[in-house]
């Protein structure tokens, strides 16, 4: 049975343009003028756009003593609801510490229950030779061709330079993407000690334990192990003017870093944290915490200038009890927040209706962007004829209050409570189904989403190990004459 | 009658596949496996990319007393037998001002000569009333979107910072896009004389005359005036960090600022003026001059990067005679080099053989770019159902020797003399005409090539100009009781 | 007859230390413990600093069509009262363009009504002949060595930048600096041109049409004109990031550029202009405007860092009436306000209060750098045996709450009105008088102060000038068999 | 006895002027015209500055298995012909990791050899409560206001960033100023083994070990954990524009760092490990490696601009026989190189003759800053009545060749081997003792040397704490109502 969206005006990272989309099955077949389908999806005055791809999700995450309560339905539903038709979610090892296991698990957690397709990060928390081994299955059986690093969390999750640099250089041999939460974990740590030592125990004081100049240097030395290991480098959840500087300032040495700025720091500040309430203050505690807007500013500019890529949200989820975990300590509030049915809403409202943004850039940030560095697109990240129906009818004349009582997600609040939206998905399909109709009703089907299996060797890290081979240091060639006979 | 181009790698700034190409008469009407033609253009181990264009040629312009060599024949010829399939030349007003007759003079040189496709960019180098008017009919009605606007030349071209923000506001207005040569025409005539009043007379001392700092200079105020007129701005010829710092800066602050550098900037450098032979020097004379290697590498990691965008040629060929004018007085040597014919083989074989760009990054910056930035994307600079069929079958495995022996131009020298390039068209198509074959005495054919009308208003203006209304200063209201009654 | 200041912690740009300070008529004659004198001035439990030297003010100038009303002496006396020992004001050519007979108007104005020292800059506002002949008696003669340049005021005070060069030029050979106010004039016409032509008429308007890029543009420009006539720079009124930042650039390579904030510029933002009340915003008119924290957060830095050097005033102060020349276009309002009075004791309060500064920097951006850059130190803006006894006890607990009610100024407000000040001076000694007293009603002496004659050739001048010969351009020899016979 | 320096212009970091200087044993008595003293010493044509002081060597230190050669005593003389009157020695820990013992131990191999004054600065090689609890000793007792953390050398010196953090708090606290040495030691390890592995044993492999990415990482990072520390940070040897960057960014955000090229990056470049001569690369063999170009024109700018204060040699001198070690595999070789004798005159040829530097600029790198940093001025880096007479009559009519076969140093070559330097030492004095006067074959006299306690809270650090205190975070009172009861 084929379907056509019609009558709307399609919008890629590059163009656009009017045109009817032909789809038959998962696929598009026909991009063109006066499409016939046996299922019409009216697009009129409407926009059809890639569907959304979120980068970074902590589904069901086993995290600071409890475990995310978004589940991977409640999660994925959210996703479409708001025009995401993929995600990422960070697989994290468990005590045996294999990567595969982790794997394992992740698919034993996700597959029931995704209504839209997936991927995985694998984390690297910790180097052996075991894990040097498995990297390589992760990669090649697995189609996982991104690791992450964390600079932060320090006694738990946190790697220290040496081993992101041997992980590093297996990410370059094997063709991975590195991606690295940048905070310095030490400084970080020091800060909460000392902090709570002086009796700072509330929510703002989460923010005072990870300044920007934290982020930032950690971004810094990332980046350099990046250079030296011979690899690209992607650094998620860049939220401050410092870390953006490091990204900048690299890239203009022909360095190939990329950055994922959150569309919380993009649209919430550091005030959120001296609100008078408790609880508010906590359901807003992640790392790194919200800026001021000299920062929100830097991560505009970046995005429109290009040296920020990718528009993310680091959902993860937790309830009003978990956060209480930390009502006498901020350093046990469970990190986090939410924003995968907000992220292309709030992006479009803060950035194409000011003017920040065009159409295309807006499409580029929240999917193509992404599905280039992961090395699928245009399966995904795109409208095109042999791509994966991945498809959001964008429709700018659909306001909304955000509110968490009519919010996919599963818990009680929402951050961007009371923002309005000024877009919606029409309608959002994934491979061909229409997984979300704005105000019928639609209910996710669980286990519908796949697993997307990602190959090695984006382009880019073919040309960066041609360049670095160019540079490999020259051995000097010395005349035995010349070299003394020793002590 | 149907093409079809065999087994080839379709290479776009997107990404690279495998597939075949079908055209019909002008355009692409399929892209996909075992396609079919009346006729087989063979691409087997070769890319299929996007025709080059090339956005800053002066062919037969009359330039310091003179006019340049290389005409719209052998210019497009050249241009042709390189892989570029469209240029945009530079239209000057005549004596009587017009900018509407200089148009209908530049068609009168074009028409009958041109073997591909041109379109022009127009030059303001005076401001009245009937500049401010003819504007409008420049674009609406000849489809030209592009006003270019020079700093030096003083006494000639230059014109003053009033004039310019005049004019971007008329560009602003009509959405068009005001272009920029920046240098600082006041020092640049004050060095001159300094230089000649001290017996410097040699090439060497145009390009004293012409330091980076004027160029930076220049660049940044241009980018300030386009930013206080609310339009996007594009700087031809980018020779030097100065002015790629300057770019980089306002694109950091949300200003849309577009850096073209030429081909002889990334590649040839400032000791070519110091050569024994008078004349090997003379024939390097341009402006910008070429600079040192610290200014090719930021050029190169600026199109790695994103903050410049296009590379060009400002193709202006004048023979060894015509150069001579200037043997006693370097400010008398007509500025202009070639490069039509070498700008592709050279880019490919020191960027992407290297590793300093990727394929993609490749066909972004010969043509993808600059297509989008004219708004006649995907018309032409892409390979894509419904666009044109400017095609070039990239083969890179055909090394050759650049020599003025074997060029196509008319000018009996090249400043590329001895470079060895890795990589040359099989074959360029133009509109689906195939107007050259690599080895097989491909002869030009004069007014087959076409005028490319470009419209106004692309995305990227849109976008300015609504983040520019929202930064609209408020009018503080004051009670009446709190305005004195004057003086 | 002998003074000597007891007890007190001398302050200097270099250190600080216990020390008491003898004085035998005009100057400072030993430095040391229990020294005796004929009189005592008590200094316990206060610092004992350099007198302040505000070298930008416009006393009784004749601008925008009325005459600044504050007058040398009460210029004098507020400067006095403030701490500030002496002055240097802005020399303008009358009518007959002649710089010497300027010079002989402004003294005619002082000389019976200073009660500090004084001095003069030149004003270049027009280019000929005889301007470049004058300038060398200016200097040799008159004892003048800085020349002032106006980038704004468009069609009065504003010049050419080959205007700009040549002057600078002569600057150069003379071993004089050159000044620069630094906005670009042509942009600032057309803006106010377009507010007022949208109606925008008020106080707020004047900050819209002279934005912080303006002045950067500026700023860059003229960097680059001194640069090419190789000659070190002093920009006046730095008032923002973009102009610090083209600073910070061009020192960072090496060129000699010197940047002053004012005192308001460090202290008030752009609020002002939003007052209600009319008469309020008009008083804080002045150009460049007021800016907003993150441009005061950058001068601050760049006075610790050394990239700025001389905190100053511009003080130009017009009455309420004055003001009401422009109650119906901004355009009209006299451009101007005051500080001499209050500048030590805001930056002190603002700086060294809060630990921006020390209080060695403090001397420092108050006196001494600014008498080392127009070379008449250790004459001037020391503490040193053999220097002029300019003398300031500054002491650290009086604090007070300015206001137009008591201040020495002759206008009825006050731009730093309601503000609580930290530190005064207990005394303030010129050529070893005491010409203020805190809290003992001292009256002006007018016509005890002195014009100050400053000699060519700082030191920075002389080091510049090798480095540019060094850098002088290679003429390349050619045989005469490689240039070609011409034409 | 009385000793008069006559007829010689005094050189100041503040200012040039004729005078005679009259010594009373150890101190400077008095400076004017026409003084008399028992003894006079010519200063005709010659200019008179203060003694240079030299922060940064390592005489007879155990290091890579083997003890520098250069003695205290050939150390302090090889000082003193260059006209270096003070040098700063970093103490070591020894095996039983006590600062106290470290100093006793320091101070034995001194005190009978020296024959200039010197400190040390001492080093923190581990953290435990016991160098916690000696650290207060080792300042208030000791007179030892700085401790130098090396981020390199892993496995022995090496500390990592809590241990940093906790010993800059210390540091902060005391009031003692910390040091870093610069480069990331997991790296460096990391490309050492890479190397080698590569069959890459050779002295130019050194240079590709630690490249300029490698040295910036760590001082941005030292920065930014200073930053959170709330303490001043000096970074000692930055040899790159990477450092130099990190630095100038901090400096522009309000952060007290200071920066110390040193004289061979300044002039060297990394051509010196190209070498075909093994023992030629291997005497130049230290950390940071020598780096090109750009890299020196980065580091003359900065000391021109003020953004690095202070210029070093890291004087550690290892015998042609100790370099041997490293013959096959250049970790072995011991790092370091001399510079003592060679600093003032290279920095006087380089940077004064060529108009980089005027001579007050000079004086204060050399001396004057450094004396400041170290809170001794102006007992030490100054001429000054009252200050201690270490004073060199400088004459910049001597040129010589510099050669090992007419060093004091030890060694038996020399990195500045043929390099002509226009200016020489005609008098060393160092607290009113000649101890060299070139030509009459001044011989040391060991022992005569001083230990010079220097005082904690510098100026600097004073400001800093007021600064930081400001900022300290508020915490947020909430309403026991707005607080949840917890889970």
């Amino acid at each position: 049975m084929t379907k056509v969206i019609k009558n709307g005006t399609i919008v890629t990272a590059d163009r656009q343009w009017k045109a009817d989309v032909l789809i038959d099955g998962e696929k598009i077949v026909e991009i063109g003028e006066n499409l016939k389908g046996d299922e019409t999806i009216d697009a009129t005055d409407a926009y059809v756009i890639p569907g959304g791809i979120d980068p970074h999700t902590h589904l069901e995450m086993p995290f600071m003593g409890t475990t995310a309560a978004e589940t991977f339905e409640s999660g994925t539903f959210a996703a479409a609801a708001g025009g995401t038709t993929m995600l990422v979610d960070f697989c994290l090892p468990g005590e045996d510490g294999s990567l595969l296991n982790a794997i394992d698990a992740w698919d034993r957690k996700s597959k029931d229950q995704i209504c839209t397709d997936i991927s995985y990060h694998m984390a690297i928390t910790d180097w052996n030779e075991n894990i040097f081994d498995e990297m390589e299955a992760v990669v090649k059986q697995r189609g996982i061709n991104t690791f992450k690093h964390f600079m932060a969390y320090k006694g738990s999750l946190m790697v220290e330079d040496d081993e992101m640099f041997a992980s590093f250089r297996r990410c370059a041999e094997l063709g991975a993407l590195p991606l690295v939460h940048a905070e310095n974990g030490d400084i970080v740590q020091a800060m909460q000690e000392r902090l709570l030592a002086e009796g700072q125990t509330g929510p703002e004081a989460h923010a005072y334990s990870r300044p920007p100049e934290v982020e930032g240097e950690a971004a810094n030395r990332a980046i350099m192990i990046a250079d030296a290991a011979g690899t690209p480098l992607y650094i998620v959840h860049v939220s401050c003017e410092q870390a953006h500087e490091a990204i900048r300032r690299a890239r203009q040495k022909g360095m190939r870093v990329y950055g994922e700025p959150l569309i919380q720091h993009l649209t919430l500040d550091e005030g959120e944290y001296f609100n008078k309430d408790w609880q508010y203050a906590a359901r807003r505690v992640m790392s790194p915490p919200f800026r001021n807007k000299m920062h929100q500013d830097s991560l505009w500019s970046g995005l429109s200038a290009g040296s920020l890529q990718v528009v993310a949200t680091d959902h993860a989820a937790f309830s009003d009890e978990q956060k209480r975990m930390g009502l006498d300590n901020f350093t046990q509030i469970p990190n986090g927040t939410g924003g995968l049915e907000e992220r292309m809403a709030m992006l479009w409202t803060q950035g194409v209706e000011t003017g920040r943004l065009t159409p295309e850039e807006f499409v580029a940030a929240t999917s193509t962007n992404i599905a280039k560095i992961l090395n699928i697109y245009p399966t995904k990240g795109g409208i095109m004829v042999g791509g994966d129906a991945d498809i959001v009818v964008w429709d700018p004349s659909i306001s909304k209050t955000v509110s968490a009582s009519t919010q996919k997600s599963i818990i009680e609040y929402n951050v961007f409570e009371g923002f309005e939206v000024k877009a919606q998905p029409r309608y959002t399909l994934s491979r061909g189904d229409v997984i979300w109709a704005y105000g019928q009703n639609s209910q996710p089907q669980p286990g519908r989403g796949k697993f997307v299996k990602r190959p090695a060797f984006a382009s880019a890290s073919k040309a960066l190990s041609k360049w670095k081979s160019l540079n490999t240091p020259r051995k000097i060639e010395r005349d035995p004459m010349n070299i003394p006979s020793g002590v």
